[in-house]
């Protein structure tokens, strides 16, 4: 165990660290040429243009004026400075939504961090247990200001028990006033917004296969004769699997002679073959090309069997999409499910047409997956790691033994290998979560990374935390649960938890200071972003998506943050010296991310907060958990009384949990009629005049199908403006969310011209 | 433990009471005078009129013709005689149901009875593992049939492990079948009635306060702007509480003195006092009262402050309504919370205007005081018990001591009171729990006593099987579990299992044979209806007081069932030898409350079999039940691999409830847009000039108030018909269910002169 000092030189190691990449952030963006790495949201919302193109060339890249560098740190206050509903406008309501979880955590533990230094500091350090054990090596200054320096039955435990309910009453105020207030955010910002193709349409899964009708005969009459009064439209989802393979390869093609050079071999590779020009070539390719994908998509819309059991219905009013959404269509429930359409940006078209008993048995088998990936896990890894060590490669590669014999190499080997799996492991395991996700048959990207999230706190929840504090594999740990009785089990955890609070303090500085430094600085961004652009980059849409830096990933982001709450929760009452780190964590990573979010992220979708109430409930879970420790701790300590009362505690919890979901869950899951009534009254008479139909025609079209239109549109403009080889924004559009500002989705609105394939 | 010839007898002696039960019901009903006790059904519908108004003055108690005690059995052939639909039409769908879990039970277990002796049985026989042990007492010929015969570490367990795959997938099979059937019962008969007030209507709770508008002004424009195209019209509820005891009080007068004699004395009791002509002090009596009942009702009716913020609000369609209560309707969805109004007979008012909060908080009380009820109740009826004894009384009341000091007084307390005790508490749980639900909120009485139901089924689950099985007070269980670790758990079930068995045999002859025959001899109404109509009975209304039966009680009759469900599942690995007596009780139950159903219970109301999700829930809980029960006897037996397949058996049995949950609940909660749709255009067409709204205007009216437009109705009639001082048949219709094969609920439907309080 460390003593306070050594705790005093490891935070200013990370303090260090983190002030070193602040700074190096700080000079590096004002540097013009990393302009489009520290500002692509401004440049892909059009609203900057490269400042290169005037000045002297060293101006182009540098930048001179030194007086900027004096101001270096005002990047914090200028992310602060943006009013909240401003945000919302600029990065979306999901964005705004998220920086709230940091917001969250500083209105959590900054009062908490104030009464625990103010009562539990002192009443733990005015005992004398801990110095009467002086020969215990494992206590240490640090142990002196937490629980553990209180002797067995004192009590003095009584502070710590009303601490707890103080604790958890504020936590449980701060999440009512704030799912309150998101909930608000969102029916505002749904309120708000303009006319959106998803306010009127439903997505309608498994469409009954009907043997006299086509499948858009079925829809139509289907909802004809059930929502009489406010059917309107309706589009069919496209089967892309089989046909989809030729038309991707037909596009990536087509998208890759575009970044070809003007002269080139037409050999493999263009290292040999015979001299053309490029451009005639590439002309007389693409035409050969755009032709065969049009005959393959013209194919693709004639085959009726390419067409899915699902379609979005769209309705003439929001009042008529709610109640669709809402209600059971079909007799049989599982058919004719209706749900609110995604947005379009959202849907995640491949998984649309899955019938629901196969939905059932995915879900099981994934669950399963789960369970076995969480706590068996380290089975495979440890069996690659027995491969990766000297004697394992020899035998699987006996050529390399020569190398491998090498002592250098050797020690390499030895030291890093079995490490280097592990942490490869842990870096692809949101990327196996999402597959998960996605085999489990979810249709929007959002509904998708919200699974993903879930699991990933699963998984962190068992093996970080847990994994940490009784120090084993999840599999031992359930092994040990397995055999201990269920009143054993809060006591392992409750005597473990005092004692890895100096591991967990470590934690806090190297992943929560120094890595919310390093997320700033983008260092891999930065450094592919400049390679690309050397090396690749030939046309303004290369640029465009050398610099795009992605959207913020929810189902790896939020699990982290969540860790920093469980972290926080359990040691506020155990050891509360914790707490300060928790509090300089969620303050740097507010304004980091803040600043992130204005001028880097871009999201992918907009999903309206439907996150939240997932991170409400796992914020309930670590207020759990801390409750199980203590009970676990203090039962060890001959506190007899104390497990009724935190059992209470525990119970009233729960119970507020439910009563927030019965009273805010339903504001993130369904529409009010009378908001919808509200919206529709107003528009009507705003707008009067404006036809639905068209609008809402071809909103809902899988991207693929959706090039050809746009294709014919930017065609004319293309021949009008730019060099024919140069694809126009179009492709940068795909990131960019639909500008707010304007009425509607008005790049997803399509000329009248467009062939009527999904309307009979 | 028992030996076969021990349980030979028990069942002889079982066998034979139930024998002399039936014998004494099949010439107790063939009794005139017992007519009303045994066909009460048929004399409440109308449908049979006594017999006793013809022939000798014998004939009409006593039946001489001894040809119909040759057939005295032939009641059974009768109840069995009459199809599903006529019984669902005689006796509602409820009823019909209800007999349906018996059905399932036979066709669960005489499968898997068959299946289990022919192959469980003789592997478990041919072992001699108790031979050997032949010194140890508590083994038994049942027990050379069971699974304790098999040596530890056979291979023949492998035999119980693919039985308890059979037997979970043989119930799972019958389950799915069950549920779908149910399920499609239930839209049938929703489809097939004839218009009824519930189709139409909603009950609209936590109707906002309004300080501008009235509770009904607030309702309806809230309905007609946010259901424009389909608001009819609302009826408002009306508080009764605070006036409710002057007009029960009146009532009770009024009807009380129906009651009595011709000639009596005004004085107390009518002992001293001078004598009047009681007809004519009762009519000038009656008149004030009903002068008083009138004022008050008026009073009541012209209160703003009696409406309470609920409502039941009509539309012109069944699509409607459909689409009103599976909807949000509001942004807070604590507010205009809206569901499908139950019939008005179902209808729990009391608990109509409880604001949202306060049920939190009740669930909350009550969910606490259940789990201690559950795990604590033997403290009380210890230290009542304790009370009870000889020193306990003697303390308590030195004056009796020379009472208590003779011996056989003595003797009965000690043998009998403490017992009694426990009994009496077990008699009143029922009632307790009933309590609870209605402290808890629900609106309707068939969701009370599904949750009592739910309730009870988990008090007999902790209490009677476990406590049985284990041998100890539910605290002591609580204690053990918490103390043991999660895998010993199964083992101490799994062990204590095969011990029980001839215990359980024992209680299922006691309980299942000789109490059902017991039921069909209804010796407690009877008994109470011959002396009500000895002494009590006056007028016709009087007799069919006495002799209504009252209905199936759910809450107790649903839970007990399920008692056996999971003795059969938990056994039939273990000890194939109880399944027959398992099977015994369910056919034997099936015929006889087949009989009661046609001919005595009268359902209080008619819910449309809503209960069968928590029967196939709970006989779900018997089979997993049985798993952890076998695995944890399989552990003992040292065959590690059994753990793993069980679980996985498990896992699949919790899947598949998951499944039918997601695919048949929806039937039992919501109704389709399409089933609605049709029956709407089928109506129209039909009826097309109906007058919906006079209709449904007074549908819901609280019975108290109902009373007065009755009574005008009725005035009329009577002044015509018969004496004054006799009360129509207005009483019994209450019992009454309405007549399906009527257009509708026309004894609901009131004429146009009502004065119209509820709609603006």
């Amino acid at each position: 165990m460390a003593t306070l000092g050594d705790i005093g030189v490891a935070a200013g190691i990370n303090l260090l660290s983190a002030f070193v990449f602040l700074l190096a952030f700080a000079i590096l963006r004002l540097q013009p040429f990393n302009d489009r790495v520290y500002f692509p949201k401004w440049y892909l919302k059009g609203l900057r243009s490269s400042p290169s193109r005037s000045g002297t060339f060293v101006k182009k890249f540098v930048n001179l004026d030194f007086r900027s560098y004096l101001r270096f740190l005002n990047w914090m206050p200028e992310a602060l400075k943006m009013p909240e509903l401003e945000l919302i406008d600029h990065a979306g309501l999901d964005s705004a939504v998220y920086l709230r979880i940091y917001l969250i955590g500083l209105k959590i533990f900054v009062p908490i961090t104030f009464l625990a230094w103010a009562v539990l500091v002192p009443v733990n350090y005015t005992n004398k247990t801990l110095e009467l054990q002086l020969k215990n090596v494992t206590s240490s200054d640090i142990d002196k200001l937490s629980i553990s320096n209180v002797p067995d039955g004192s009590d003095r435990f009584w502070t710590h028990i009303v601490m707890a309910y103080a604790f958890t009453f504020w936590t449980c105020y701060v999440l009512l006033k704030e799912y309150e207030k998101v909930a608000n955010m969102r029916l505002q910002f749904l309120v708000s917004e303009k006319r959106r193709p998803d306010q009127f349409t439903v997505l309608v899964r498994n469409v009954p296969p009907d043997s006299d009708e086509s499948v858009s005969e079925t829809v139509e009459h289907f909802f004809l004769v059930n929502h009489p009064d406010t059917y309107l439209t309706h589009q069919l989802v496209k089967k892309r699997k089989s046909k989809q393979n030729w038309l991707d390869y037909y596009q990536l093609k087509y998208s890759r002679n575009n970044a070809k050079r003007p002269i080139m071999k037409t050999g493999f590779l263009g290292l040999w073959g015979k001299k053309v020009d490029a451009i005639d070539h590439h002309i007389t390719e693409i035409k050969k090309l755009s032709d065969e994908i049009a005959e393959e998509r013209e194919r693709v819309l004639k085959d009726p069997k390419s067409i899915m059991p699902a379609a979005f219905v769209s309705f003439k009013s929001r009042w008529g999409a709610a109640v669709c959404a809402q209600t059971q269509q079909s007799r049989n429930p599982t058919l004719w499910l209706t749900d609110w359409a995604p947005e379009p940006r959202d849907v995640y078209w491949q998984n649309l047409s899955i019938p629901y008993v196969s939905i059932a048995v995915r879900r099981l088998i994934m669950a399963v997956a789960f369970f076995f990936l969480t706590f068996f896990f380290i089975i495979p890894i440890a069996s690659v790691q027995a491969l990766a060590t000297i004697e394992g490669l020899e035998k699987a590669a006996p050529f390399l033994k020569a190398l491998i014999e090498i002592p250098f190499i050797k020690s390499v080997i030895q030291g890093f290998l079995p490490g280097i799996v592990l942490k490869l492991f842990l870096i692809f395991l949101p990327t196996i979560l999402m597959i998960m996700s996605k085999f489990e048959g979810f249709t929007s990207i959002s509904s998708l990374e919200r699974r993903s999230a879930t699991r990933y706190y699963l998984f962190n929840l068992v093996n970080v935390f847990l994994g940490s504090v009784i120090a084993g594999s999840a599999l031992d740990q359930l092994n040990t649960f397995l055999k201990q009785s269920a009143n054993e089990i809060p006591k392992t955890i409750g005597v473990a938890v005092p004692m890895r609070a100096t591991f967990f303090i470590t934690y806090i500085m190297v992943d929560g200071w120094a890595g919310i430094a390093a997320e700033i600085l983008m260092l891999k961004p930065l450094i592919i972003y400049h390679l690309k652009n050397t090396f690749l980059v030939k046309t303004e849409k290369d640029r465009e998506e050398a610099m795009n830096p992605g959207s913020l990933s929810f189902n790896v982001g939020e699990p982290r943050i969540q860790l920093y709450f469980l972290l926080g929760m359990v040691y506020a009452t155990v050891t509360p010296v914790l707490l300060p780190f928790i509090v300089v964590f969620f303050g740097l990573a507010y304004v980091v991310f803040r600043h992130q979010i204005i001028n880097v992220y871009n999201q992918e979708y907009e999903s309206a907060a439907a996150f939240w109430p997932d991170v409400h409930g796992r914020i309930i879970i670590a207020l759990l958990v801390s409750h199980v420790a203590l009970i676990g701790l203090l039962s060890t300590k001959h506190l007899a009384q104390a497990a009724p009362l935190l059992i209470t505690l525990a119970v009233l919890t729960i119970w507020f949990y439910r009563f927030c979901k019965a009273r805010y869950e339903p504001a993130f899951v369904r529409y009010p009629l009378q908001e919808a009534v509200m919206k529709d009254t107003l528009e009507r008479a705003r707008d009067s005049n404006f036809n639905l139909k068209p609008y809402l025609q071809n909103a809902y079209i899988h991207p693929v199908f959706k090039e050809e239109d746009d294709d014919e549109e930017e065609e004319v403009v293309k021949l009008e403006n730019e060099s024919v080889l140069v694809p126009t924004k179009r492709q940068s559009r795909r990131n960019t969310p639909v500008p707010s500002k304007m009425s509607g989705a008005s790049s997803q609105s399509l000329p009248e011209a467009v062939p009527e394939h999904s309307v009979p």
